[in-house]
This record gives structure tokens, sequence and C-alpha cells, in this order.
């Protein structure tokens, strides 16, 4: 099974981290294909940088169903894109926002989300709401590490991640921790031993999610939301993303 | 006062048709500026044409800020890329999707949505959800009318939108209507005398919104979701996209 | 454009301020009709003054419409009365609570609420919930300052409302603050500028819209929930209310 | 025990059948006091109406609280001036259509209102919300029936409200049945029969509930939404029902 | 009339000390006749205990239903097998837990519920949301007291449960306080009189209401969730539980 | 990896059938050990099924987890015992509704459950609303075919749940239809192929999910709603289910 990893932001040192911890849960006989995404932002922090970050995705995704994959991931919590994707897709598309969440809902009642910066928050708090898992999460909180410090070893990042994940269990009852940043794979397993409850990785719980919908067969419906675009003139910079319709 | 209105679509006959019914409501001393994106689909129906849709939108969000304008209008149902430009503008951006909704709400217990095709119900479904105005809306119905349709004079595009306004009127125990695109701007009126509940359309609703928060002094609050992009690099084909942080 | 502006209790001094604020804010050639309840409470604090204000609305409502009005403004932010008036009025009626809650909604994902006394805040719960705006309010706050306070230059009342705002930023991560009183008008501007966040009158909102309304040619839609009162007899107190069905 | 039944209408024939049907499941030892309102329309069909009855009704509450009685019902099914009433009585009040939703929670999943006019649609949908309940109501359906042809026996009425009744268990997979009207007390026993799921009476649910909160000893929080009304200056034809704060 | 109350713990003198809080409240002619689990966990806190408690709670509501009775009370806050128990009944049932919900929704505007351990609180939680009525809820609290505690004379768990309710009314403006376990109901009167809000015990509010339904002639609706068993084999331990349809 | 699938229900003909399908989609290496339940009813068709089946699918996750199993998989659509199994057991537990309700909703915008017979309609439902997924889903339909006819080759059973699905296409707008009962497990793939939407069968999806959480390190939290169960006396037929605390 050949499952695309796609890393909506063009930093290529985060798909290498990211692509290391979707391999360290891939089942023997998955393949991770990496891809980063080569025109956009460098990070994705707000609705801006999300915005300007989907042709890059898209290209990726149309790259890798060109050649041949099973299922993509959106390697980006923001779940920058996912709605598009999975029109533009045949193989199913998962994101690592919505598998932590989906994750979470299993094993947990009440689980709080820690991202990067506050002003992911509203991101995030909307995608709950079109997941429609809204009401299992207790709160979404910022720890204020930017994305980028999460790749700067000097940075106490993770001490603050830490803290933040302390607050969540003693004031919102928090069951289980969803981490809210693809550059966090790597804290998950230590920061559960440390607080006594799951704390999930957005990435594996996608790697995992992808190679289940693969295995039972399961591929984004093609009938309503994610009907395949109609094939149109796109001008400009564009011009090359005309769906043929084919 | 000076409104930018801008078509996300690259149609500049829709893009002359909604200026039109902009200006037939604006205020004396409006003046509507109206621009069609340069870059993306020739019109917006789905998830995949909205994304693209994206950079055209925003180049001329920046380009209107620069030339000085008031208050933006974003011309497509669909609300494309509306946090976004929220994040980018300093004047106020309001979508004429979210402008019809808040109308609606404003005259009538419970209104249902006619859009075109039936693809574009879930995207404004999650419109409604982000919006918070859900639970307001009776249903979205789509009459099975493309958008370029629209423009086609030899259609019998009016008969069926109105066809499944009468649906909406017996079936949704519908208040009001709400047209769900902008290129049904002209239709309102006279809809709405033949089928006896207002007939909303979200180009004229928008205008007078935006006209509304500049009279009163309000723009889009830069603490939270729509804080400025911070500034980055963006590469390949985006890279002119990099915000400055200034 | 003739907007009549009705202040439910009978505090004339009070309509007089929020009849300035709404012409502060008119656009040239809307005239401000205002008018001040004839029976009734000085003051709307909680669900018996509420009530008890509606026939000194409805009579105002009555007689503008007699008169010749474009729209009517309810000048109280527990929108006392605004399914009657829509029900009575030919003229579109916008409340200022809703008018507030609206606008914030355009410029913020997230908004509180800040009014006076405690007692207010079920009131204005319950006036989310009907709008459908509920989950964009992050919290109602009460300064706890009584409405007729507000007239009296001695008191410390606005300093008080800033510390609630200065709550509502911190504790509510808010994005914008929606001033919860019609005594409030004259503060927006300055408590904007002090917390860096807009802060809404209500006020100023409900005249932009009954504005926009109007220009847009759009009035309370007639079939269900504010079909005109069916004529019938009424009888001691009230009998000159009973609606003639015409 | 003594119960104070106040009907918010005029018409004192219904307020005869209504004290009837309160009787015929009171308590022993439960004496039914029963009132008409002395001012406002002859029956409640729609917010106009609602909103003049007003005053006549927190008249009649006021007067059977001097005269000492245990619990208040209102005899309308829009529970009509319902939280005003619970600011100004010390004993607990319930309003007929509250008590029918209530009881049918406790014995079916999922439940049908089925009432008068259309008109009376949208008020009883924002009285469903503003309880709660209005995730366990299926459907609020209109037979068409004017309320005053309840009083008509020559009318077909009841073969109006019994079709909707079988369309509401054919449809709306409804389990039981509201009755939405005080008017419609005397059939529901044959209704149910008819249907063979339970059809619920407002008024002898209201009874059973008012009984209850009396012999458990409860009443009204003071605290919050339902603060007794501050003392204040009324004027005008109101000025008899400023509240002195006693 | 008759109204089995059932502990589905198997603690005796529990027992004991509801059906004297249930006969205190209950009308003259009311026999309250209680019975006590005769298999499974000797206390009810969390979801192994409440699974486990079924079987003992239906065989007694089957053997009353044999002996004649006119409703059911259970007796445990977390309204253990009130579906089954409705299915299988032909009188209606009431659980303590919901019966406090809904008492509470008819006399304040928002309530919290104050339970044992914090364990239950999820359980609570997910009763409210099926109830319909978690809206009306401002917040579960645990006040840490273990239910066997609240049988010894010596432990400080009044002191602890009067103190959760002070931090209730400050924090949450609950307007009124539900005791959330069975073994609470001799507290409510003094904890109301302490605190100034109403302070609700569910075995008291079930007794109301189970008397309450039984005068008005109302009893689960056997068509859709609460159809009667159909019958089948059962096997094992369970054999003797089989419906036999009748 | 070992996974657990029990059946809780008595009839060994359908675990063989869902351990089938099991093993069909299970990766290589992990291991499907099947259980029937030993205790209980033969199906499982309404609340009162469900809550008898609870002791002997309790018997069955302990002896599992004593010979040391990675997932246990709940093979009933209804989700029998989900939360108890939760606190039971460390290792994580999947229930095939909840599987089929988060399969559905990474791939479709919209789903429809098509199940059974009538009265699980509102097991689902609840169990909807539970998970949060409740919004996602479009409706719940009955095929009215009984679980034990799905056994039965001679039965139209095929026919009538294609017929179903058929409607659900057309009259819900579902972009994926979710299977609502394990005996179906073996059609999912066939009525795919037939409507042209994804059919998801729960068995499939929980195979998936659990190999998942395992591969990932996840297993339910056992802090708040799932803690283990408290050391207490268990009494009469029960008495062997007595949690030890260990």
């Amino acid at each position: 099974m050949r499952i695309h990893l796609v890393n909506p932001n063009t930093t290529r040192s985060m798909t290498e981290k990211i692509a290391a911890a979707a391999r360290a849960v891939a089942a023997p006989g998955t393949e991770i294909v990496e891809a980063t995404s080569t025109m956009g932002p460098a990070s994705i922090e707000g609705h801006y940088d999300d915005a300007l970050a989907l042709p890059g995705l898209l290209a990726a995704i149309a790259q890798a169903e060109a050649s041949g994959v099973d299922a993509h991931i959106i390697a980006c919590f923001d779940d920058t894109g996912l709605d598009a994707a999975r029109s533009l897709a045949r193989a199913p598309v998962v994101g690592i926002g919505e598998a932590g969440y989906h994750f979470a809902s299993l094993i947990a009642h009440r689980f709080t989300v820690v991202t990067t910066l506050s002003r992911s928050i509203p991101v995030i708090e909307a995608n709950l709401l079109r997941s429609g898992l809204e009401r299992r999460c207790a709160r979404v909180r910022a720890s204020e590490v930017a994305v980028l410090e999460l790749e700067d070893p000097a940075s106490d990042a993770r001490a603050r991640i830490s803290e933040e994940i302390g607050r969540a269990v003693r004031e919102d009852r928090a069951e289980a921790i969803v981490l809210g940043c693809a550059g966090m794979a790597d804290l998950a397993r230590a920061l559960g031993e440390t607080h006594g409850v799951p704390v999930i990785d957005g990435v594996a719980s996608a790697v995992a999610l992808a190679e289940g919908l693969v295995r039972v067969g399961l591929a984004t419906s093609k009938s309503g939301a994610y009907a395949p675009p109609r094939a149109k003139a796109y001008s400009g910079r564009m011009a090359d993303f005309a769906p043929t319709g084919g």
C-alpha cells in the first residue's frame, strides 16, 4: 500500500520529521511517499497562510494521484484543503487534525487540543464544528509555541507544551490530549507518560485511518460534496489547475 | 465611500452584472469599484474551484487595499476566501452568502436558500454552520441551473428557479428565500412578487451591510481569528503573496 | 428615508441620548423620528419590565406606521417586543440587541456582550438563542451598572464597564464586544480605542441595518411567524389595541 | 392546595372548559381557582396577541398572589408571559405548553405537537428551543383549526385534528402527541385511543406538575432570571403595574 | 396509587433512606413500595457498575409489574436502566436524575448538578444530553464524596457538598441546584436554606412526576423506542429474563 | 496482534459470519479471536435486549483481557455496553456502530444509516448523539428486516435493504450508507456497486480502527469516564462480576 503524505507548507525539514513519524507507525507493507509543497507559505498559521497553501497542496495531490497512490494524508493540523483534496482525488484523503479528533473520540469521553499559537484556535474550532466532534472537545488551547520553534532544539517549546497539557488535565477534565501541530509528532509518547493520559499525534492517527480505509476498500464518495470538479477554463497563474472532468 | 466588489471567478460578464446590481442599491456617495479575478476558475462550483479561486481573490483584495477602499465585498455565494480576506484586509469584508443569511434572519423566522447545482449544497450548509445561522435555515435547495446558464438568455433558468422557490414556500414553510448565486442578483424583485415572500439577493444585502459597517466605523477585529498574517517566506508561484507583517 | 426609533421605556432623557447616537451615524437623507413610550416602566431590567413595556412599544409602532415611516428601531438591548412589532408593522423592524449580534458576527469570530445588571444576562442569552447566533457569543457579562446610573455623570459606570471589557478580552478571548444597553451608545468608540478590539453599539448597528433593509427594498415576511394579527375583539384597558385585520 | 389557573385570553367559556379539564385530574384536596384575563385579546394567535395579553395575565397573577395561592398555571399553549409571571410570583408557575413537552419527554423518545393555526408554529418552535426540549420534538404541525372553532360544536375541528395526528404517527415516527391548544383539553383521551399513542393535554400535565412542585416544596428561584422586579416608576395606562420591590 | 421505588444497587440501608424521602413527599393515598436489587453492585459509580446493575433492576421491575403497581421510580441518579425499564413496564417509569433536571428546568433558567465522585460526571453529562436538557445545565460538579460515605454519620460529606453548592452559585450563576445522588435526599431542604436557591432532590421530584403521570393517565408510549421486547430465547444465567412477547 | 471480537448476542452462527467478515479485512499478522456471549438474548433488538446482553458481553471482555488481547470489538451495531467495556478493559474497545459513523464521516459530508427494525432507530439515534456525529447523519432508516432473517437464505432481506438504500440516496442526499447491523457485513460491497455510493460495514470499519489504535499505541483513557471500576461487593447472580480494583 502506498500512502501519499503531503506537507502543505514548504518547509522540507518538517516534512522529513512528519514522514519519519508516519513511518514509525505504518504497517509492514505500507510505503509512505512524502511530498513537500513547492509553492506557498513556509508554515501555516492562520487563515491567510491556509488559503495560499492550497495550490501547492492540490498540485501535490494531483501528482501523487497520477503516480498511483492508495490514500493521501494532509500533514497540517489545520486540515488545509481537505474538502478540495477530497473532490480532486480518487483515493481517500485524511487530514491529521480530523484524524486526531476521531481517535480521541474513540478512547475518551472528552479531549482537549493543545496547539501552537492562539491564532490557530479559531481555525481548529471551525474544523471541529465541521467534523461534528466539537461537543467532544472540552477546549482548544494554545501553548504559544510557533510552528518553526518546534524545529529549534534550543527552544523550551516542549516544556511549554507540557505545561499547557497539565492545565488541560486539571482545568478541563480532559481525558485525552490531541497535539495540535504536525511538528509535535515526536512528542506524543513522552508527554503521555508524563501526564498519565493518552496524548494523540494526528500524524500517526492519520496513517492508521488511511491504512484502515484502504484495507476496508473505502474511498471518498463521489456523490454530493466531493463530486469531481467540472471541466472548465481556469486562467492566469492557475490555468494549469483546470479540471478536465475526465 | 469606496466599496471594492470582487468577483472571485474570472468571468468578466458576471462581474458586470453583479456590479450593476450593487450600484442599483448603493447609497448616493457610494462608489462601487469592481474587480474580476485574474487567475483561477471561470465559475465556482464546489470545493476544488473554491480553493483555486483564492489566490486571485486575495490578489484583488491586496490591490484594492493598496489603492484605498473602505470595504470589500466577495461576490460569490460560497463566501470564497472570506476568512483569509478578513485576515489580509484592513477594511471590513462582507461575503454575499453570509449577507443573505443575516438579512433573511432579520425579516423572517425561517428561510430557504435556493442555489444552482446540488454540489453547492454542502458548501452552503457548511457556511451556514460557520455563520451560526444554520438553525434559521429550513433547507438548502438546488434548482440544478449551472452558474454560466444564468448568463444565457435562451435558457429556462429563471423558470426552474421559480419552481424551486414555490416548493420552498409550500414544503419548507420558508418565510423568505435567499438566492444562492451572485448571478441571480437581477431576479430577486420579480421572484418576490411572484411568490409573495421576500426574495433576498446577497449582492444587494452585502452592499447594504458593507455601507453600514463603514458608516458605523467598524472593521474586522485584528485580535484572534483575523490577526494579520505573520511575516514569512512564501515560495514558488505564490512567492509574491508573502506577508510582510507590516 | 424616515426611521422611527422607539425607546420602549418611558425615560425621555434616554431617548434623546439614543436618538443623538442614531443621528450621528445616519446616512445623509435619513431622518430619525424618535418616540418615547407613554406607558410602562421607566427602565427595562428583567422579564417583568419587558412584558409591561409592550403596550407602550406597540402603540408607538402603530402611530409611526400611521404617520408613514420606512423602518422601525426598537431601542432597548433586550429587543423588547421585536416579534410582536414585526407582526404589527408593514415596515421592517430591527432590535438593537440583534443588530449588535449580527454586526459582531461580521467582524469577529467570537464576541462577548457586556451588559448592565446580572438579571439581564438570562434575557440576553435567550435572545441570542432565538437569533441563532449564540454559538458566536463567548459569554454575556454584567458590569453591575444599573440602566439609570448611565444617565448620572457622577457615577463610575464607565470605569466599571471598561474593566468588564478588559476581562472579556483576557478571559473569553473575545475579539469584539457588544455593549448590552442602549444607554451605553456614547461609550463605544472610546472603549474600542482603550481595549484595541471593536466595541459595538447596538443603536448605531440598528440604524445601519434598518437603512440597509430599506435601501435594498426588504421588509418583514408576512407569511408565517409575522403574519398580520387576525381581526378580533380586545377588551378592557387593551380594547383599543384590537387588530382590524385591515 | 390552591392552584390558580389563569386563561390569558378574555374568553370566559374557554376558561370554564379548561378549568373543568384541570379539576378532572386534580388530586383530592387541590382547589382550582380559575381566572379569565380582564383585558386583552379574545384568543391568542401569534406574537401580537401574545404581547397584548401580558398585562391582563400579570394582573391576574398579582391578584391571585395577593389572595394566597400555592401555584399558578398559565392556560395558553404559547406559554404567554411565563418568564414575566415567574419574576412576579412567589408561588411556582407552570405553562401548559412547557408542561406538555416535559411530560411527553418522560414517556416517549420523540413527540410531535399538533396545534391550531400555522401561525402558531413559530411561537411553539421558539418555546421548545427556550425549554431545551426542541431535540425531543419531531415536528410542530398545524391542524388549521382556529382557537374559537374549538368552541363550536358544529365544526369538524376534531376530525381535522385527528387526521393531523395520524400524519404525525406515520410520517414523523411520533411516539406521543402533545395537543397544542388549551381548548383541546377535552379531546386527549379519545384521540389517544384512536391512534394508539399517548395524546397529551397540557392543562392536565400542568396541574400535575404544579401539584408536584408544591408538594415537593419547590418554587421559582429568585436568583438570576426570575429575580423580583426592581421598584421603579411605571407611567400612563400601566402605572398601577409598577413594582414596589417589596 | 402504588408507586414502586427500586434501588438498583443492593444496599438496603440506602433503600430505606430513599423510601423515607419518597414517603415524606408522597400525596395522601400514595403507597411507596420499595425494593432493593438482589443482584449486582453495592453502589453505582461509573459505567461498569451501571451495566451490571441492570439485571437486578429489571428483575425488580418485572416483579413489581406482576404484583400490580401504577408507576416505577428508578432510585439511582444515573437513571440506570431507564430505557430498558420503559420497554419492559406497562406502568410509567421515572428516573430520579431526569426528574431532577425536569423540575429544575421549571423553576430556574440555569441549574448546576452537584454529584458524588468525578467519575459520575460523564455519565450525568450523557444523561443530560439524552434528556435534551443539557443546555439548561450550567455544569456538573463533583463533591468527591463517595456514595457510601453519605451513609456514614461521622463523615464531613455534608460540608463538602455545601461548599460545592456555594461554588456553583458563585461561579456558574446557578439559579438552582440538583443533588446528584439518591443518598443526598435528606439534605435538600437544609442546603436550600443555607444557599438561598432551590436545592432539588431527585427522589422527591420523581415521586411527584410519577404521581402526576398516573393521575393524568399517561404511560410510556409503546410505539417506537419503548416497544415491548420481542419474544425470543435468552440463554445461560439470563435465561429467565427471556421476554415472552405477551 | 490479537483482536477480540465479541458478539454480545448468543447466536453462534452470526458470530461466525461476523468473524469471517472481520478476517476478510484484517491486516496480515492480525489474529481475530471471536467469542459469542454465553448468557443473554439470541439477538439484540431494542433497549431490553441491550440491557440483558451486558453481563454476557462483559464476561467475554474480562475473559479475553485475562488471556491477553490487544483490542476488543463489540460486534453489535447498537454498540451494546461500549462504555462499560471501556471501563473494564485495559485494551482499547471499538463498537461497530461507532466505527461505521467515524468512517462514514471521513469519506462523506452526509450519510444515512440503514438498519433492521424501526425499534432500533431510537437506539441508533441516541448513539449518534453520544458519539457527537449526529449532525453528519442525514437519517436513520429501517428496512424492517429482522436480525435473524438475515441468516435465512430464502428471505428477500437483501432486496428490501437495497430498496431502502435507494431511498436514502434519492430522498436524503446520502453520500454514503452505513449498514446498521453486524449481520449485514457480507452485503456491503455488492450494495455499494449497485447504488454508486460507499456502503460501509461497521465490522470491517471496527477491525481497521482497532488495528489502527493498537499500531499507534493508543488505549482508552483511564482518567474520567472510563476509570477502572472501584473495588466493591456485588451480590446474587452477579457476585462474580465484582471488581477487585486491581
